[in-house]
């Protein structure tokens, strides 16, 4: 494995393998796999759970690691080729992140998207001048589109749990304070896809996923013997569902545009999963987030202090996930 | 040791083994102890002591830790149940915290006092709702009324320095430009009271310390053989006084009130520790504080720059005072 | 080597060692010569290079280090003598720093010239306060004047590349949008004059470097046989250069006085190093920068991405360079 950028660049049997991976670390500590492995992390934006476990999985396996926070503690770093750089940044990834990366074996960065142009985001734009300047394994700890190391996490927790491979998997749109990225429910749609599952993404109008990104599971669902399907029928959607995995998101028909986002979702405070949203669902329907999460006004207590919510364990997956990912990357 | 959350769940002699395992970790390391050891650490407030002598002290015994700072790098997390989360927290401590514990095999948490509301901070709630959540070995590392790491320090500091048991320790309250916390006060008087001292407590009306506060510490002293009593008569506090501990503290009489807190010390700018404190001290009085401290506002720099003061040797005893506490919690 | 504190305290044949050995652990790594040893870093201004770079030579060394970032996880430290400490700064260098340095082996400080006073920052006031009270091995990071972890790298680099030591070297100011520090160009001015070089400060009027720092260059290059002096005629200061070494500064005359530093710097928007500043140099002239750089303010695109630059050679050789350091002062 040369990075870790996209679960699209795997199979579903390298997924599987590093899965599998990821359990034997579990069971079989290499505490040596790592020694004298360094890792860098690069956070352009807030983390709890990423900084956190990158952290642990190298301390785990006999690595080290040193974290970089443009902003705090380092100045702003751009992106763009060819700035005049007159502004609030005093470096360019350019010269910042190949230093970064000569110092350590191998670098993470996180990166979310701008926010204000989508074509630029779904292309990646910064992420991938960030990477073009890297010589060392890359990793991403989550980008405009993607976050493929929560989308490990989480697909290694279906398997755990026994979630089954063609069990109908619903995505739903959850309402949130602000606009957020749609990295997450676009890596998500992909993995439930990938996996071979019934995807249904949930969501009002206007925060539909861009066709890129629904295509891109499409693909992989037809790869895998799945379907991906959107809605705006709530009933219809969770009717026999066998996950419900909530997600906040930006309106893609107004993103960048702020108050448009703020008017469209102004009538929508009843996107909170609640205990009657798994009325008509299958009879052991689990509740998935990726983390953070607002209570009482994305998902309510009630669902997240009951059983079947299965956060803590997504969360805890990333430890052992980013861990394998790390083996397959750096260990000889 | 199954947790490190105040003085007073630790009998006399729990605290004395403690503080020799302490000075046999300085006399004899243990670079090994806890290798493989993975401690977490939570600072919902700034730190400069507890933040380095905990991360040194997992190193000096072979382990490692990470650190989150929520609101800096991490987003704010909420403490409150119930919260609906549609204000600056991105996360409850509900999902946080488990999170984090689930990645380290203990965790330390700061979490100063709100200071709204005295009897809610009393009985620490925000505290007590995070270490309900928590299933590993938990440190208090300072929470709204105690600081048992200073405290344990502190003991341990009066022991090398040969200050008798039945000494009188005198906790000044000093003054300070804002409010500040009751947490090293409280967690003060307990200790010394615990040590089995004559203690006393001289403070200006307005600022007596919470009666619950003290009659802890008196159960303690009397359990301990000492005493414990309050005054606001400086001369009469300060005769014969083998240690002057001095310490900033917020009216308890206009608890959450900044403007009377303001008021009340608008004309205690002489409660700052001058070398004339000591004019009928004990010949051999020592200066205590458990810093940061302003120095010409709370202390004056002849009496820290001064030969009474021990308080570098207090700050570095946080290190084999946390080493004993880190290895009875984790060392097998 | 009991502190590095300035490359002016190292005989040249001395810095030459320094890099020998700063090579033989690139090439022979001794990944357990700092077993155990600790080394606390002190950022009172931010930093990427140096902050990662230092983290990372502990660890492949063998050793560990912590991070304390004064008004980021820990609130800002007062380093006048004498201050009545009501304003922001919780703390004074005089309790925090030997309380750090009691933690561990060795301490690293940055603390960048205040700008206010040049007389108060050639004196380096502020570091040889916080100096004056620490008793381990100490590391400037870069202080007012002065960064000798910097030069010890440049001077590497410049014998990895073969650059002669006769050569003409050119230290030339570059614009910025903001006052920034002299620690930088003095202390490379001294070290291009302290290898022997031919040195050329080449700088417009309002921004030459103080005369002492001009004096303790000049004294190094009789030393060494070589030559310091400086210009604003940039035509004859670039013709036959072998090194141009970009840095941008504050105005000397104008120190202190943002407005009237402004004023000056506002016709000299084309002292921006481009291609054609090489049109007369040798014809194998390099180009250097310590970064961070603003790019087509300072730099532009067109030189940083061609091949005269070795920006990324000197960034990375501050890790050997420090590990080297390191080495010397904590080794057995």
């Amino acid at each position: 494995m040369k990075n870790f950028l996209d679960l699209a660049d795997f199979s579903r049997e390298e997924v599987l393998d590093l899965i599998a991976l990821a359990r034997r670390l579990e069971t079989h500590p290499e505490p040596q796999a790592l020694a004298r492995k360094i890792l860098g992390l690069v956070f352009f934006n807030p983390s709890l759970r990423t900084l956190s476990s990158f952290q642990v999985a190298m301390m785990k396996l006999g690595g080290s690691s040193f974290v970089i926070t443009p902003g705090q503690g380092t100045w702003q770093l751009e992106t763009k080729l060819g700035a005049v750089m007159n502004g609030a940044a005093a470096e360019h990834v350019r010269e910042g992140l190949p230093v970064l990366a000569s110092y350590c074996d191998a670098l993470g960065i996180r990166a979310f998207a701008e926010g204000k142009d989508l074509h630029y985001d779904l292309a990646e734009t910064n992420f991938r001048a960030m990477a073009s300047v890297v010589d060392k394994p890359l990793i991403n700890l989550e980008s405009a589109i993607n976050h493929p190391c929560q989308s490990l996490a989480d697909w290694k927790t279906m398997e755990e749990i026994g979630v089954p491979q063609r069990a109908k998997f619903v995505l739903s749109w959850v309402t949130h304070p602000r606009v957020t990225p749609i990295a997450v429910p676009s890596a998500t749609v992909h993995m439930a896809a990938h996996r071979g599952m019934e995807v249904v993404v949930l969501r009002p109008e206007g925060f539909a996923l861009p066709p890129e990104i629904m295509d891109k599971a499409r693909a992989a669902a037809a790869a895998a013997g799945g379907s991906v399907r959107e809605t705006s029928q709530r009933d219809e959607a969770l009717a026999g569902a066998h996950v419900i995995y909530a997600k906040e998101w930006g309106s893609t028909t107004h993103y960048g545009d702020t108050a448009g986002d703020a008017a469209l979702r102004a009538n929508l405070a009843d996107w909170c999963v609640r205990d009657d949203w798994f009325a008509n669902t299958h009879a052991d329907c689990k509740f998935m987030h990726c983390l953070p999460v607002r209570r009482n006004v994305a998902v309510a207590d009630e669902v997240l202090d009951g059983s079947r919510s299965i956060v803590q364990r997504e969360a805890h997956n990333r430890l052992p996930a980013q861990m394998a990912v790390l083996h397959r990357l750096l260990a000889r």
